[in-house]
């Protein structure tokens, strides 16, 4: 449909809508598969704009049709909804409402862009051919949601033929789209240990057996897998998050809780990283007699941009944001739930910068994150681009 | 007054009533200075006997006086009240009833066992001289409740001259009354620390300063102070005895809370052990780019028994519960804030004993810590002959 | 001169005499700049062979000139003299002579297939074109033998337009020959460190600074710096090879000493290593009241092959050993004082694979590293064919 | 044979003898058991006395004995022979003559302060009751000298029924001598670890498993065992005094050697060490894949002075050098394999203070440990007064 060069233009009003909207999410964030509030938001709007609106897709998912007058292949927009369990440190007027929950990842643009993309090509509406999803997933933040979604069949119930997302990274210049071809995102999996000690008085140690110093000495001895066992070639990371154990200043705890993240992009490396930290547990605890229990959770692969999807995408975006503005990007340790999608049908995943200054520099899922608004045009610009575009022409 | 030879029978109502407190005490624990539903059932129970009862010094603490017939000195005995944040692990009728509070330090004994005996002194009245302080203490464990009532002037008010404690032990058999001259129980301070890193994504670690990374270093590298920079014979102690930071998997958080204890008996030891565990937090921190805050909070000094008072009690205890029912135990680790009292008048400590088997071997706050509470009738006697010895025969 | 296309034949008295000499030198392994006896076999052997043979480059450095009777450009081809200072393992009739000196990484393997391409060479005398530097390098473990070469100036010296070397790999099958395209070889710097407590009787810890306590923490910690503080993305290798401290049970050492190496590929990294370590060794020592000396040795750069060279190379070895034989090798962390020709001169470095079986696959410089004899042909063959070949036809 | 009051005075050339003796000895140490020169010098001064003189005992041990003209015990006095392998920092003009070996625990001053009383005591011979054995041993620094003599029959050999021996103390003030009853020097064991790993290159560590890495995890951990799982109130040391892994910077060595040693008073501590050290050795190694041989080499027992004994060393030491000069001293947890003799005949082991100032405050097996001579005359006369007392006298 679209006879000659494509363009898109956001209008200011289109742009002011897409920045309350971002921040009226980011006061309100909700956890993975929780997203409540923000999934009745967006479905809303939705409806608002004259969709064919589906709900309740991967518990809280949603999916906004727009069928085209042209044939043309079906293609899925996606955006993830869900904020993380931090406090935010912001002093912003928008800043969270709720304590221990952060849009701390960018998440609440990604729904405001896309949100003010569907307008944008709503108002396109004659332009488009073939059939966009509007998909705006649950719980990317390790829980899946993107998994759970095609679980629940969205893939087959909508006939995507394609799938595109981006993220917004603070570090990459604001407005500028960040592409790579091939592997993007490392796979990523959870870890969840408990050292179970014997509890006691602090002013007996040798009555109990301390979890905290072994969950310690374990902390620390883990950090050898990454230094000293893995080929320095092949990246990998491996966090503890979370270390949990004890109450007050005079008592030994009976037990430690970890929590943890473990990033490859080799499957080998993967699989030595899940058996390794667990021998290295094993010793350790054995060395003081403690016990303890481990769980690996196997949770996303690799992120894989088929290639020439992302080379259209990226003369795509060369055309419409202009090529100054169009980057290579390295890989990221960072892990993507989008890669349930990228492994089912071709897709291209990529970012848009959002640091335009010190107070947007800060790194993602910390407690001052925030991005630098003047971003999120190129988001919206990006996605109406493929709506309008990506049907006909996409590979 | 007390002509003949002294002795004490406690008789198997009182014993029942004294078990039968203890387990209504042991299911509504109170934290230290919180002991508002404790404090009253003690001061409903000495009023109940008709004794003179003084309410909220140093808070939640209460004195109940009694005056005897004849001259004599006037001596305090003391029960600590609070318990500790702890989740009980005991599947017993009297378990506690409150999350995560739990007397597990056998507080909620001493308090019945003191009652009992203000029971049997009360009816035997006419035997008492001199003046009688039945002392119930608050916040034991790390606030210096002693300490509170001292500054409240009930050393004073009341004229005490004489000070007398005791502690159940489950490193003891049961029954056993435990005696040390001298130094007793160790000095025991308080720390907290906060170490400051950056948070940030769990993948992207060399854009974030890991403070669950640098907190692990530390509190390994602490225990070098009690192995490497303190002499061997002294005794010494530090325990991390709490470490939290972070709530999730793939987030580094920004900070990491430590508390811990330290341990002494000699004060150029402690003085070299609040040194040393700054340098080796400072050390740490700084090799690492992390920063940190450090609190030492000086608590409570050696418990040292009057050696004289010491040789009196051990005396009265062998002609009341028989000689081969007093032991020497060595000195302990644990601290008690009955040093603030034994730093003021004369005094002794002593230790009954609380181990009658499996169930009653696990150590001191321990979430499956338990007594055996055929040891009480030890507890009861021994304080009931006190009240009636002491006013006249104590040195 | 090569009309026709070239074909590069070894006969089995070449090969017999190419073993025969590899396990002599390793018979006779020598360390850097002391290659007295080898670089003594190698001017021999030139010499025998009519070249024009220049001894003494670079201390014990060989270069044997064989001009062509055509024009063409100069080309080097290099081979490394040095072996390591270890006890060799191996039961193996050509073993070390010499106690705790090994050729442990392939020396010995590279000057014998160099000789052997020299003999070949110097039989089709008549094809050769331009001029031919059989270099024999000094010192190339960590001591920079190339770089003493060329400040002696063996570049100008000769002309030198063009540089070729190979290695000998115990990761690939035997016979297989390896390239790669820019970046190839880690930089390679050493560090020297001496970290100084306070000696003193093993059974007073306290009185003495224990160098051997915190020479470990720092080893242990050290390595957070490739975990924790370099970007996973990015390849970095710090490894403590040599930690002496102490000769008796019971004496706390004053000092210890380390040794180490530090591996990367991009010059960022390679400066917040330097920074890195000595902030780590800072803060432990302070943590535990040891002073330090630390040394930071700048010493081999990345080694980066020319693009079109590789791509010529490549496809001679594909005609000359068949692309069967030929493949891409991933980047290696190990570091190569070829780094120093190639940042002068159009440089490739190739690998041939040793490994024949268990036997030959022990890790580089390991005490039982030894290599499959069938590989030697390849490396005569490619180093035979670059003489022959790239006067005229190197890019 | 003392009618009246005994006194000892030591004329200045006697002194002057000690001290050069002291010097020459210190100039040439020799380790355990090879002490040819010492025991020759020792066996030619005690025949110029006239002794009778037995060498060769316990390999390189003298006696010389002196038969008194009365009845009386047969009493031993008795002085260690042996230096450290450490290399001297002192720089003083009777300096050690040898590399790494050093007179660095005083007993250079025991040989000489003995020669000295056994020239004191010939010259008073007509006072001498009993029999006298001056007995020079081999070894005592963890070689049990003393248990060789023993078991060479020395005590059969010549009836000894009271042994006597005293150590030089730069931890007092020179010249006061010091106590204790009972329990005075620690046990003392060694341990001898080999970490196996497996031996490699440098920059690959993932091919190699790093034994530095390890064994540095394990010096590291092993001091739990002292901070967290002994009684605090029980003495403790396990000290490791030598780590010597690897010769060069790029290569990850095959094994690393420890040697450490273990101190303790409660045999049950004792026994506690041994298990807990090879199991946090066992759990570190299989945490990181690596091996190890673990000996445990039971040495000396607990010294423990006969508290009878004690006493009478004592009142004889405040009549000879006076009350004021003699003091209590605390346990030490340095070994002395004098305890063999401790365990079979009545023994009494004190001290002589050696710190006279800065140049003598240097700890024991310190390479500038140094003694200040003034207090050497405190020896010779408590030698000597034992000499012609205790045959008649001692308990």
């Amino acid at each position: 449909m679209t006879a000659g060069i494509l363009t898109v233009d956001v209008p200011p009003a289109v742009l002011e809508t897409v920045v309350a909207t971002r921040r009226d999410l980011h006061a309100h964030p909700e956890l993975g598969f929780e997203e409540e509030r923000t999934s009745a938001v967006v479905a809303e709007r939705l409806r608002g704009l004259g969709l064919e609106v589906h709900t309740g897709i991967g518990k809280t998912g949603v999916v906004g049709v727009l069928r085209g007058s042209a044939p043309g292949k079906t293609v899925m927009l996606r955006a993830d909804m869900d904020a993380l369990p931090l406090e935010e440190e912001n002093e912003v007027s928008y800043r969270s409402q709720t304590p221990v929950r952060m849009h701390a990842c960018g998440h609440d643009g990604h729904v405001a862009m896309l949100l003010g993309a569907a307008e944008l090509v709503v108002r396109r509406r004659d332009e488009v051919a073939g059939t966009i999803c509007f998909l705006f997933q649950p719980a990317e933040e390790g829980k899946g949601g993107a998994k759970a979604m095609i679980e629940d069949g969205v893939l087959e119930r909508f006939g995507i033929e394609r799938a595109y997302g981006l993220h917004l990274a603070s570090s990459q210049p604001a407005g500028i789209v960040g592409f790579r071809e091939g592997l993007f995102y490392a796979s990523s999996d959870s870890i969840e240990i408990t050292i179970e000690g014997k509890g006691g008085h602090g002013a007996a140690p040798h009555l109990s057996v301390d979890p905290v110093y072994v969950a310690s000495q374990f902390v620390v001895a883990v950090q050898q897998i990454v230094s000293r066992n893995i080929d320095p070639i092949e990246p990998a990371v491996v966090t503890i998050g979370a270390f949990n154990g004890g109450t007050t200043h005079n008592v030994i705890p009976s037990r430690v809780r970890l929590l943890g993240t473990v990033r490859a992009f080799d499957p080998g490396v993967r699989a030595a990283m899940a058996e390794r930290i667990e021998r290295v547990l094993r010793g350790i605890c054995e060395s003081s007699g403690a016990t303890y229990e481990f769980t690996y959770l196997w949770r996303y692969p690799v992120t894989s941009n088929d290639v020439e999807q992302t080379r259209y995408v990226r003369a795509l975006g060369e055309r419409i944001v202009g090529a100054e503005r169009c980057a290579d990007v390295p890989r990221l340790m960072g892990a993507e739930d989008f890669s349930f999608f990228a492994e089912r049908v071709s897709a291209c995943f990529f970012t848009i910068g959002s640091n335009g200054g010190p107070e947007s520099s800060w790194p993602h899922h910390h407690a001052r994150f925030n991005i630098d608004e003047s971003a999120l045009a190129a988001g919206v610009t990006m996605m109406t681009a493929l709506a309008l575009d990506a049907p006909q022409h996409a590979p």
